[in-house]
């Protein structure tokens, strides 16, 4: 007989041996006082921390609007959307969220999924469904739900370098002519805080017939003028085949979507298992969503405040020798460590002593070698909580010996 | 150059050729008016309707038990979790009620996920790099989300015909005796609203040292002593491996979990991708089904009373010679009527003239030639509502010249 809980126990202890065994901190953020949240400990003790680390990246999880909107939504249609889209499941504010959505992003429809995972994983392997005998091409740093995505299809996939439009021009040059083709790719890289470039991208796609898939999870709310995405910013809206974005960072809530051409959107919808078959979001998501982007259209000083906050962070630390990741020329603040137990103790010290909460980034979310620490300021973290985590990472970072830039260390 | 267009409208076209392109009903449920619902219509203009096909089986969706936690969680934590589990989106509701589901379904340890859907494809789909060469053996009529997540493993699999443990049998007596195996299986199958016979299901798995894993979404709240489900009812809560369940359904809510032992669990949470890297349940929904689940447990009068709305159902149709499917020995009230044509006008006529919402149900979520109307009363169905279903029926069923039961046509 096979011993099955050797088999699960070995499968934790590996996770162990590797030092990336997770512990969940257990939070209760406050309303109205985020980044301040409650931690609980595991013996049931609570602690005040400040949150450093949300991608609830403009506080909108918690502004007025939103929770209005949310409580509202309860009041008059209840709490889940007790079925499926196409069996009971379709609440009013889905359907306008869809079409508010689509403007946003000048397209003609979106569709929501549970999520954003699910927006990707549903899309990219339906997409090899409607076109036989697809190529996609996708960048080296691409999300875990779009490799998903790409692999469950099954189709031909080439991984071009991250960033690397040679690389990919190459690899695109070598497909057959007249094969269908998608290029997969992001507009910000959450872990290195790069950002792609669209423009280029786009063309080299253009010149070999491939439709491009963009992933702006990380980018929408916070950039162009009505806060669309890099893709606003940059002027090439019109020019992304397929959008995909979520509800769960910037916008403060919960859920994915697409938005595309209403063909595109029709084929996904009728075709993609992990949309058709799946309770819809329920009323107060939807609602508070779309509250949350009405808003973040009208308030281009949300995402100015954001912006200046995020470089204030990387100034003061960088006067006290602090690495940040050059890498970052976006709004996430990537403080290099280069070790898994290092990062992982750092990161317990600020939080068990001084009320910082940070979690480590370490393999496999990066490679291995390049652990890190992923700050996300927000408007709301103010001057006082940004001396306090500059200067607790200046002591740890003296009493753990951590390497510092050569220009103050 | 790819016709990329002509693709897309060549996948939509096969849908509508087929009957069964989806044009989802746009509705406002009215919280405390369960089932009734407003339905919005194409050209904004709006009706009353009653849902008949909600999978919110007890109301729980409007229960103000549940509504008052949901609000009470926005007001004091705020919209969204704000990340993954593990980067700052464990919320003190979510570590709760994984506790007490676990209490629920008698397990050491349960794991939430953002949907049903996603439990189940990223459990199989994990389970397979946890035990290398396991074999699935699947029943014929598992949902497309178990389909999902044991295709994407990539594992030999194994499909048994629908609850015929002797095809079961003879498919594992066929594999090898020390390879690992997994019997996947539900309880309710929602479709034809038939139970399996887990003691049997058990005791075949057990004689060839397989694991089992047991779908109980249609079940959780609605059967046992404490509403854990059809384990419960039948005394084999220990005897399950993996219990697989809904917050969207029974619960009210949305979101879905796994329950089993800690170790299973623990491997599960370190090496499930669609579990690791997407942004958790917010407070409002993992507070909400806390409320709903404690209310569930202490509440059997609930289960009593949907039992006897379904048998009444099922005795009214009859009275008038509509054949409800025999094959349902559960609270799932399916009416044959064989063809996607003839479903879908008459769904569309009980919504149009009376006001009664029930979606067809065809091809591809049904094999061809089953068509059916899918029906779920609730306690909330009133003898009103049942009288004015049955009268629409019997003069639909007159009108359409569908086939009666011999006794009655």
């Amino acid at each position: 007989m096979y011993d099955y809980k050797s088999a699960f126990e070995a499968a934790v202890g590996k996770v162990r041996e590797e030092g990336r065994y997770r512990v969940f901190a257990d939070l209760k953020r406050v309303a109205g006082r985020f980044p301040r949240a409650v931690r609980r400990r595991e013996d049931g003790s609570e602690q005040d921390v400040v949150v450093w680390c949300s991608n609830d990246y403009l506080g909108m999880g918690q502004h007025p609007v939103v929770l209005d909107a949310m409580k509202s939504a309860v009041d008059q249609a209840g709490a889940g959307a007790g079925g499926t889209r196409n069996i009971s499941g379709t609440t009013r504010w889905a359907v306008d969220l869809e079409r508010e959505l689509a403007a946003w992003h000048r397209k003609e429809a979106a569709l929501l999924f549970t999520s954003g995972y699910v927006a990707n994983e549903a899309t990219l392997a339906t997409l090899q469904k409607i076109l036989p005998g697809l190529i996609i091409f996708s960048d080296a740093l691409n999300h875990a739900s779009m490799i998903a995505g790409i692999r469950h299809g099954g189709c031909e996939r080439h991984v071009f370098r991250h960033n690397d439009l040679e690389h990919l021009e190459t690899l695109l040059a070598a497909a057959p002519k007249d094969a269908p083709k998608l290029v997969a790719f992001e507009s910000v890289y959450s872990m290195d805080g790069d950002i792609a470039d669209l423009k280029g991208t786009i063309e080299v796609a253009r010149r070999y017939g491939a439709m491009t898939y963009l992933d702006e999870v990380h980018a929408v709310g916070l950039y162009g003028e009505t806060g669309a995405g890099i893709a606003e910013r940059d002027g090439v809206l019109d020019q992304i085949d397929i959008i995909e974005c979520t509800l769960g960072k910037a916008v403060g809530v919960m859920g994915g979507y697409i938005a595309a051409d209403a063909v595109i959107v029709d084929a996904i919808r009728s075709w993609a298992s992990g949309f058709i078959f799946t309770t819809s979001l329920p009323p107060a998501l939807t609602a508070g969503a779309l509250a949350s982007v009405r808003h973040l259209k009208a308030n281009p000083q949300l995402r100015a405040a954001h912006q200046a906050r995020a470089a204030e962070l990387k100034r003061r630390l960088g006067a006290v020798g602090i690495q940040v990741m050059e890498s970052s020329t976006s709004h996430i603040v990537p403080v290099f460590v280069g070790d898994p137990v290092h990062c992982k103790m750092v990161s317990d010290m600020l939080l068990e002593e001084f009320g910082i909460y940070v979690q480590p980034i370490n393999y496999p979310t990066v490679p291995r070698g390049t652990e890190r620490l992923r700050f996300t300021p927000s408007p709301d973290h103010d001057d006082a909580m940004m001396d306090a985590l500059v200067q607790a990472m200046d002591a740890l970072w003296t009493r753990c010996n951590v390497a510092r830039l050569p220009a103050v260390a």
